[in-house]
């Protein structure tokens, strides 16, 4: 392979320009490692998330898309912590070095970048048979603050940002054809990420986390965490289609929605529609509240228990 | 999938404890983030680094040698730096949970991390055709102290750490019978990670790297980011097979030993073999001198050049 074709021109011309710059950066891509200051009153949150091609992705989808969401779904990690976004480094597994695909992730990538305010601080490229892109993130939080899923406590309430269903009733369409664009597929490929919002929390919320793998599975992740019932009252979720609709229940147990889910005392209520408000939030809502006892989600509809066949995403 | 099987648990099982701590930990694996502090006057490198089944190792190796050169692998860019490692992150894609692929898995990868003195601060398991594995490492440097590619003056001698080929020349056993272990399958699997002498190199090197796509592809690295001649003698490059030997180019252009190649002033060279004396060094020889002129290297032997077809590891 001809020198100007190979791997550290493409990384250089697809990775090196055009990210956002961050203060915080000593060194940045093109050596052995990247290097960062940190402010003395300030923490560190960090988080690695991989999506593979044709398991969290449609290979043939544009790479733009690809890249946008990754970027997002990675960085909404550090939402429900707090944390406000400061650098991501990328490794890209491809099974070949397509210019125009990856000119096009780049641009995606860059543009996603821009939108959440992160840099990029370094990367590895590889070859390999299929697509995997794995981004560590990372963001800044103050020093002995975050979001963590083992704060609830009974009398809580527990809140939603946002609507669920929409990113996983769009797989159809996005499997089938990638880059039809709709509704669904928008809240697919550029899941919101909290960021603002997530920052406000670290002042009211108890617990929190961001919904990737279904609201009942990732609720049962605050139950067994914080030790504690999460009762959640079915007709108080707001979903993209009615209790009535037969994928009703797909909106709880489907992945891909990033939103945040949490807990807070009651007496913040009136604090947390505010906050919701300054980030112009479309909503924020109370579906349920936190209960001692056995550390599990309880799904109720007008008083009682309501079983679903399943809870959530399992990647094996 | 039952639940006892599902992917909280199998990552809470191999992935939860045993790992050195840390004490700059504020919250460890099991949220959405790891959380970290840094001391005020310390910096933090970062480095991502990915290994791809059959690409980069033998799919059907043992698991615990995979693990542990992958970790090795990544923490050898700390090295690179200086940098004491501190921490990493594990983004593991596999084909199916194999409980006794990730036993042996997690086993070398808890005895790798004591061994380097890092620990596991989070990481993401993913389903996926092939075994990827990234890992996300990072470490401390004083503020403002670091080793960079960039440095490199005329007049600076360019040294070596130790014999380069084994890790290379050991590829067909490696490929061929994964479980074999001889001198050279040892290299691949165990490289030599330079952290005690990285650190000393703070205070004399002008420029680093680790090599990994062999000895004369990553001299380019510094030639080309410090705009220098890297001009080396290959009679004085320490070789596990002479220069005589049919493999003896392969031990200049293969990859995989991760032996650090750095430049100094001449008025360090008796503090730099005391180093190594000091941290238990083989060997760590001068094969060269920095020049003037073209960003480029420059392999000489009796006064004349010598050409050699590859420079090195191709990863497109």
């Amino acid at each position: 392979m001809s020198e100007h074709r190979g791997e550290f021109d493409l990384i250089r011309r697809y990775f090196a320009d055009g990210y956002p710059q961050c203060e915080n950066i000593r060194l940045g891509n093109g050596d052995d490692a990247s290097v960062i200051a940190l402010p003395a009153d300030m923490d560190l949150a960090q988080s690695i998330d991989t999506q593979v091609a044709d398991v969290h992705f449609p290979a043939k989808a544009p790479a733009h898309l690809i890249a946008g969401r990754a970027l997002r779904c990675a960085v909404s990690d550090l939402a429900a912590m707090g944390a406000w976004p400061q650098g991501f480094h990328l490794a890209l597994t491809l099974p070949n070095a397509d210019e125009e695909w990856l000119a096009d992730f780049a641009h995606g990538l860059r543009q996603t970048a821009h939108e959440l305010g992160i840099g990029l601080l370094g990367g590895d490229t590889t070859s390999g048979p299929t697509t995997v892109i794995t981004i560590a993130v990372q963001g800044l939080l103050p020093q002995n603050e975050r979001l963590i899923r083992s704060g609830a406590e009974a009398g809580d309430d527990i809140w939603l940002t946002g609507n669920l269903g929409a990113a996983t009733l769009a797989l159809d369409t996005v499997i089938n054809e990638p880059a039809r664009q709709t509704e669904f597929t928008q809240a697919y490929y550029h899941p919101q990420v909290h960021i603002a919002f997530g920052q406000l929390l670290l002042t009211v919320a108890s617990a929190c986390l961001d919904i990737s793998d279904g609201l009942l599975q990732d609720a049962t992740h605050i139950a067994k965490q914080s030790n504690v019932t999460m009762h959640i009252e079915a007709a108080w979720i707001p979903t993209v289609v009615p209790m009535s609709h037969c994928n009703w229940c797909r909106c709880l147990t489907g992945g891909d929605d990033y939103q945040l889910l949490f807990t807070a005392p009651p007496e913040y209520r009136s604090r947390i529609e505010a906050f919701a408000t300054t980030v112009g939030l479309d909503q924020c809502l109370r579906i349920g509240s936190v209960k001692g006892g056995a550390a599990k989600v309880e799904l109720c509809h007008n008083g009682e228990p309501l079983e679903l066949a399943t809870s959530g995403y399992q990647h094996f």
